[in-house]
């Protein structure tokens, strides 16, 4: 019970070619999949990935640019055909009401399982699951985009076994309580602090979601010391000058973002169409920042236990 | 210059499977490029086939369920990248107005190019071409649906070369005066009309574009002596209660239909994912009318000239 991982199903940029499909990242943890952006023919890389959309618990927009949104509801309506009972909160800039009206509308997506929609109105919590939450911070691109900080909820500290059978917990249900965070009475009347027993708390797992934008204050506020840092990069840093001026970014500034945050590692994505041979790219980004790899579609990172 | 053919883009119904995709029709006369439905991932279907988007002059929705229509924004965005930068017409049923009108609002889809959008309000001709017309029915569906009939505008008759040197017409661009039905004047101050020298008018070639829909008269009109006749064919025979109700046909429907309104050829699409094997629901529809396919992704049949 300890899965987190991250599958790529479309790594272009603004439209897909024979190699890359339009944006969607797939995380899953422990099951639960929260669904990043959905471009058109999300739905396929499912198929093509074997990946179960039914898992979903949450979408997440970052702007209403095309080649993120057109596979949302082409997704959401297939759940409803597999018979999807399960709540899906769909998460994004403002607009998200008005769009989903007219879907419903015009009859092109009609919902038969529990739908919330939530347009996000301020950078802060976002989101809250049992596993994990969520943090929308304001990216600067052409139009509203979010970006967003994923974290796995803490995790208890370790069990101290030899310390609990020094205050006398018997083995058994106890052990759990006191995982758990409770406190316990013994049957001599005693009572047992988790704190006694229980290391610290260990942090849960980062993932940040940084997609399209110039480089800018939110993404440094969002991508500080995540174990994973998922980054645009649109353009090799000849274009540096454009990117920026389109509301991109290049390889090099999605490096130089990891390097200042501190992060574990950086995939890019949101590859533009132009470029057929990425290892030039890769390059110039790990001469900023070692530890980073060009996502190509269905690829799939693993975040493990840091201890 | 006599190309009339048409790919198979998508062929599944409802939802997308490894081999086959929601649907659309690409129908390419001379060049000029005609799209039926366009479900989601419809153009990464145009980049698999290696065919080219910017040919399209017209697309035409046959309804406003998602996976008739979810690719659209996505294919008309992705001309704008393309720089493309001649006119479109999207035609279908009343939403159309609605629909483009959210798009725009959300900034999901800016058109960069002239795109007229056109609700069908009555059956009848729905649009004129240089090259065809095209005409709109009524279906029976579960919302607003329509069928369309193509047909390629009647080609001069034969010219008779025999007879233009009788009458003494010079060979040369008189010739091509005759053929464009104009009559000429020779130097002697004859006029030779050009039926004196031109057979009857040859009919065009006709295909008729029919799902999603229950058997109803619309449809035979539509079909009616078509050399291509494109139809829906969801379920097997087996099915036959259930597809009506649902407002289908069942492959023997479709083959019904092609033998009442004596069409030339028909091609069954809109396949459920239920069929794996899809032999049955041929032979099925062979027993009724033998000239007929089931469509697979990228098929392509093209329609000869009568003579």
């Amino acid at each position: 019970m300890s899965e987190l991982r991250v599958v790529f199903l479309g790594t272009s940029s603004g439209k897909p070619t024979l190699a890359r499909n339009v944006p969607a990242v797939a995380l899953f943890i422990d099951g639960t999949l929260v669904l990043f952006d959905c471009g058109e023919g999300t739905q396929n890389q499912f198929v093509r990935a074997r990946l179960r959309p039914g898992r979903v618990a949450l979408v997440c927009l970052t702007h209403f640019h095309g080649d993120h949104v057109n596979g949302l509801p082409g997704f959401l309506s297939t759940l409803a055909l597999n018979q999807h009972d399960k709540p899906v909160v769909a998460l994004g800039p403002s607009g998200m009401c008005d769009y989903f009206s007219s879907l419903r509308r015009l009859q092109i997506f009609v919902p038969r399982y529990p739908l919330k929609v939530k347009e996000i109105e301020t950078p802060g919590l976002c989101f809250e699951h049992d596993l994990f939450t969520l943090e929308a911070g304001q990216l600067d691109h052409r139009i509203e985009t979010w970006g967003f900080r994923f974290e796995e909820r803490s995790r208890p500290g370790r069990f101290d076994l030899e310390e609990a059978k020094r205050l006398g917990v018997p083995s058994g249900p106890l052990y759990g309580e006191l995982q758990k965070g409770r406190p316990v009475r013994l049957e001599n009347g005693t009572v047992v602090e988790p704190g006694a027993v229980l290391g610290e708390a260990r942090p849960g797992r980062s993932v940040a979601y940084i997609t399209d934008t110039r480089p800018c204050e939110g993404a440094v506020h969002l991508a500080q010391n995540v174990d994973l840092l998922i980054h645009e990069g649109t353009y090799g840093p000849e274009m540096e000058q454009e990117a920026h001026k389109r509301g991109h970014c290049t390889v090099v500034d999605a490096a130089t973002l990891a390097k200042k945050a501190g992060v574990g590692r950086l995939v890019i994505t949101h590859i533009s169409s132009k470029y057929r041979d990425i290892r030039p790219l890769l390059k110039a980004a790990r001469q900023i920042f070692p530890d980073t790899i060009i996502a190509r579609d269905l690829d799939e990172v693993n975040i493990p236990l840091s201890e």
